[in-house]
C-alpha cells in the first residue's frame, strides 16, 4: 500500500516549520516552533521526533503512512552525501544530518537548502505554477534564490546554483561581504534600499526617532518625495540588471519574486518589468513573467514536502 | 531491428559538415559542402538528400539504417515548432525547416542551435566527458555559449539559454550591437581583443600593413610587449568576472571554452583560470574545471549527432 503523507521541515535561523503534506499539496497538520540551535543537531532530531508524533496524533496517521521527510536547511550542503558542511546562522558544521535524523525518525530523509526549496515550493503551488524553467529569487536582507527546471531544484555541483547575490553587475560598486565589489545583493536588498535611503537624507515617515525600512522608502516615494523616488528606482534599475543577466542565460519562462520588498506588489514589479525588459535580449524578455511569490512564509515547507514525495517516488 | 546510424549535420553560414555517426560516436562517413544559403532551404534538403546518399553509399548502408536526422542551424529557432525564425547569416526568416527535411529524406528530423550542439558535442566526446553541468563558450569575432546539464541540452524557453555574449558586466562599457552597454562581447571577444589592441597602439609583427589579428595580440604579449600584456590581461579579467557570473548562477562542474582565441592554448586558460578562482564564489570556483575544446570545428556535426542520437531514443 502506498504510503499517504510525507513530513516537510524548513529549518530557520530562529523557527522550524514543520507540516504532513498529501501528495496534492494539502496541509493536514502543521507547526511552529523554535529551532534551539544551540542545543544542536542531536536535539534537533529528538525535537523533530516529538514534533512529528504529536502531528500524526492530531492528522489521526501513523507512523507507517508517512513516506519521507523533506528538510529545508539554512547551510551550504553536500545533498548526495547528505552533510551540512555549514550553517552559519545556527552555528552547525559538518553535520551528518540526513544520518542523524534517518536514525532518528526511522525515515527516508532528504535534504536541500532553504532557498531552492522556497523555489520548488512556489513552482509547485505557489506563483511559478506550471513553470517549465523559474528563477526564484529573494530580496530580503541579502537576495538569495533557486532555480527550478521541470519541477525540480537544479542545484549545481556544490549546490550552488541560483545564488545569485553574488554576481558582479557593478565592478565599481560597493564591496560586498563575500569579498567582491558591486555584488547584486550591494545593490537591490532592503538592506541596499535603507543604505542609500539614509544617505539620501530620507527620514522615516513615522518618526525621526524610527530607523529607516525598506517600507519607508517605498511610501516615501509614493506620496511623491523624490529622492525616495529617485532611491527607489536605482535599486529597482540595479535589480533588473541582475536579473537580465541571470536570464541572458538561463532564459526561464517564471522569475518568482519573493522576501520582504515584495509586500511593495506594483510599486515594485511594475517598473520592474518596464526596465527588465529593457535589460534583457528581446526574446528573453519576451518568453518571461515575472510575478510576486504567494506563499509567504510557507513556500520552504511545502518545498521541503515537495522533495520529500519526489524523493519518495525515485525509491519507489 | 534496431537502425545503426544517424546523420549529423552542422550547417555555417559557408560551409556544411554532415556526418553518418554510429551510436558510440564513431564517424563511418563524413563530407563538406558549401552551403549556398542563397538557394533557399528546399535546395538545402535536396542537397542534404543528395549528400546522404553518397555517404549511405561510401560507407555501405542503406537510408533504413538511417535512425534519425540531427541538424544544427546558426539561428533563432522555435525548436517544439521545428521552425527557423531568423537565421541572419543564411537570411532565412520564417523556414519550417524540420517539416521541410523531413519530406525531403523521410525520416525523423530534430534541430537545436549551432552553438547549443557545439557544447553538446564537446560533452559527448570532447572536453567536456563526463561533465554533469557545463557552459561552453566560444570565443571568436563575437561570444556564444550553450549549456549542457546530464547529457542534454539545456535550451531555456525561448531556446537563449547559454547566450552569454550579451549578459552586461561593465554598465559603463562600449555600446554592444545589442543596443546595451558593456555586454560580456564587447570585453572578451576576438574583436574586442583586436579593438583594443589597435588602440593601445599594437601592430601587427607580420609587418606594418598587417590588420592587427587576436593571434597577433597573444604573440606581442609573449616576447614582452607590456602594452599587449595590459590589454590581454585586461580582456582575461573581463573573461573571468563574465563566465564568474554565469557560474555563480550555474554551479557548473565544467567550463568548456573554444573558438579562434583558444589556440592560444595556458596563454589564456591559465591567467583565466587563476582570475575566475578569485572572481567566483570560493564554492563555485572549487567546484569547476576550465578547459579549452578539443573537437575544433568538429563539435557541431559530432553534436547534432548526439541528438539525432537522444531523438531517436526518445521516439524509439
Amino acid at each position: 500500500m502506498s504510503r499517504a503523507i510525507v513530513l516537510g521541515v524548513d529549518v530557520g535561523g530562529t523557527n522550524v516549520k514543520a507540516a504532513l503534506v498529501a501528495k496534492d499539496g494539502r496541509v493536514v497538520a502543521s507547526v511552529s516552533y523554535s529551532t534551539e540551535a544551540e542545543a544542536g543537531p542531536e536535539a534537533f532530531a529528538k525535537t523533530l521526533h516529538h514534533r512529528l508524533e504529536n502531528l500524526l496524533k492530531e492528522a489521526g496517521l501513523h507512523k507507517a503512512d508517512v513516506a519521507s521527510v523533506g528538510i529545508g536547511l539554512p547551510a551550504f550542503l553536500d545533498v548526495p552525501k547528505g552533510i551540512i558542511e555549514q550553517a552559519v546562522n545556527l552555528h552547525w558544521t559538518d553535520v551528518p544530518i540526513v544520518d542523524l535524523v534517518t536514525a532518528e525518525l526511522d525515515l527516508p530523509v532528504m535534504i536541500d537548502n532553504d532557498a531552492n526549496l522556497a523555489a520548488l515550493g512556489e513552482v509547485w503551488k505557489g506563483a511559478g505554477k506550471n513553470a517549465k524553467s523559474a528563477l526564484c529569487v529573494t530580496l530580503g536582507t541579502g537576495v538569495g534564490g533557486g532555480i527550478v527546471l521541470d519541477g525540480r531544484v537544479y542545484r549545481g555541483v556544490t549546490t550552488m546554483a541560483g545564488e545569485i547575490g553574488h554576481i558582479s553587475i557593478k565592478p565599481d560598486g560597493e564591496l560586498c561581504n563575500c569579498g567582491h565589489y558591486g555584488c547584486l545583493e550591494t545593490l537591490a536588498s532592503a538592506t541596499a534600499l535603507v543604505r542609500d535611503g539614509v544617505r539620501a537624507g530620507l527620514q522615516s515617515p513615522r518618526g525621526h526617532d524610527e530607523p529607516l525600512s525598506a517600507e519607508d522608502v517605498f511610501q516615501l516615494a509614493e506620496s511623491g518625495d523624490q529622492a525616495a523616488q529617485t532611491v527607489l528606482s536605482t535599486m529597482i534599475h540595479w535589480l533588473a540588471v541582475g536579473l537580465s543577466t541571470v536570464a541572458n542565460t538561463l532564459n526561464p519562462d517564471t522569475i518568482v519574486v519573493s522576501g520582504g520588498l515584495v509586500n511593495a506588489g506594483d510599486a515594485l514589479l511594475g517598473p520592474l518589468r518596464v526596465e527588465f525588459s529593457r535589460a534583457a535580449l528581446h526574446r528573453v524578455a519576451n518568453g518571461c513573467r515575472i510575478v510576486a511569490a504567494e506563499l509567504g512564509s510557507s513556500a520552504g515547507m511545502l518545498g521541503a514536502a515537495r522533495l520529500a514525495w519526489q524523493f519518495a517516488d525515485s525509491e519507489a
